[in-house]
């Protein structure tokens, strides 16, 4: 089988919502913008051995590939619509295939968003879906808009999914508690739900992929603050207590990357706003300290500051 | 120096047009849509080994990752604004990304096309472009409009990208031929003018990429007709000719591919229109055939129908 019946067999979508106005098959696709909206856009590659490990299912790399990038979406407030797929395979093993795309498909159909590009080539295992929202006219979220006495939170519990990996790297024995890090690794859910929620809100939000104190240095750049963290706040993970004791999973919580949580702020006036917003939401979030005039994030343990050298994933680091 | 140094100093752009209205460096970028144009988005990967050999500069890798994707754009005859960019590299050399951000900023500002997205990891080298541009409403260029008697055109001279490649492969010897195919090889130039113009008249469209004959059969198929290819009406490259002969020529222009040329149609009725529009453009366009109510692409020398066994490039063939 070809490289162009491959395409075709298991990256053409049966049926397109009415804004795609042509899809997949010819030099490019064609969409409609509403009237109002504005075009959201990013880009997120995932590499076997990098990003995750060589032996993940087929499955799981298809759902992780378009999750890591709806993440990007709910960081924005931004509503995906549509996707393009860059996959470069070492060969076209069918079964392979099948399973990356009904991965794909389902993570697709569960958040609504429609394939409408793509290219196949031959290479080593690299996956890039490039992802395209709408938002509404000026109520994107930006990283940016922090200010001084904002209040942080975190959504879900960031650390599991980094002590998913390491179950999955140590191949580690399967009591429930792995099991639930290792969905947490595999299945990311992106909090777009809660993305669209915050829009109102929120003055800077972002999603945490590679360390919860890493990316909220970014925030804190990104905003010309401060933050402090309080390390009591952090949401608690039973299942990583259980697998790894307390003083892992508090590291986990820190530098474990690969949440696809949402970090964001909200000030002070706004929080019967989050309140309200969140008792309606499906996803709990946590205060876990407030933005600052400083230059730096600082963790504190009970109003101590405290030294913690959590690195995030740096590529070339 | 970091990942995000990296991606900072290498692609972040110093301005924007007022249509970016979020660029580079937050979860993602957000862009304006003017009212009555449509999204036009499309993605094309170029992998080391497979789409260029390995001893490709990086600034010509720079280049044609982005001339390959703005070929697709004038297939549609859609306007290219946007680009994401998804760059896996084994190491962060410095030089080989202060090189490969030259060539893409080249074809970029040459192009009219903004920088707005991307991710940098690490792995076998493999370059990802998502392209996004604008097409007015009802307008653009699809491979599926070409009817019975339709005239087939095809611009530039397709086969010397090919021959370029062969010469880059066997090391030949630099004679002013050698250096113009390499050249029509290493620097495609995507018909974006080109595609632009067509959008008022032509029936159908697609960029040639994979040799003539392989992509002629691919606008057949999508239009539903046959086509009569004649083989003396192809355009002649001296310098074709001049290194491998007129025989061999004639197999480059067939299915050399990497020509990033347009193959179209025009009605009978049209062809005034093209010949007005051909006067004001900057490339040459040939006719070389004629749509059919069969269902096969024919080669046809003086009018005896002639065999070619002529593949264009199948990944996993």
């Amino acid at each position: 089988m070809g490289e162009f019946d491959l395409i075709k067999r298991y990256f053409t979508p049966s049926a397109y919502s009415p804004d795609v106005l042509l899809g997949v098959g010819d030099d490019a696709a064609v969409m409609a913008i509403p009237e109002g909206r504005r075009l959201v856009a990013a880009v997120d590659t995932i590499v076997a051995g990098v990003h995750f490990p060589p032996e993940t299912s087929p499955f799981d790399i298809g759902w992780r590939a378009l999750a890591v990038n709806l993440s990007d979406m709910a960081a924005m407030g931004a509503l995906p619509r549509w996707m393009t797929l860059s996959l470069c395979i070492p060969v076209a093993d069918e079964h392979w295939l099948a399973e990356f795309a009904r991965g794909l498909s389902t993570s697709a159909q569960q958040y609504d968003v429609q394939l409408v590009g793509g290219d196949t080539v031959k290479g080593p295992l690299n996956i890039s879906i490039q992802i395209l929202g709408l938002v509404e006219a000026d109520r994107w979220l930006t990283r940016s808009g922090a200010k001084p006495g904002d209040l942080l939170y975190v959504s879900g519990v960031p650390g599991e999914a980094g002590g998913g990996l390491r179950v999955m790297q140590q191949h580690l024995s399967a009591s429930s508690s792995h099991h639930h890090l290792l969905q947490r690794f595999l299945h990311p859910e992106p909090r777009v739900s809660l993305g669209r929620s915050l829009r109102a809100f929120a003055s800077a939000a972002m999603d945490v992929s590679d360390g919860l104190l890493t990316d909220l240095r970014k925030l804190s750049a990104a905003s010309g603050c401060g933050a402090d963290l309080y390390l009591e706040g952090l949401p608690v993970s039973i299942a990583l207590h259980d697998v790894f004791g307390v003083r892992a999973a508090e590291e986990f919580a820190l530098s474990g990357g690969d949440d696809y949580e949402l970090l964001f702020t909200v000030a002070p006036g706004a929080v019967s706003l989050l309140e309200s917003a969140l008792l309606h939401g499906e996803v709990q979030c946590t205060r876990i300290g407030v933005m600052t005039a400083g230059e730096h994030v600082r963790c504190l343990r009970q109003g101590v500051i405290t030294p913690i050298s959590a690195h995030g994933y740096d590529h070339f680091g």
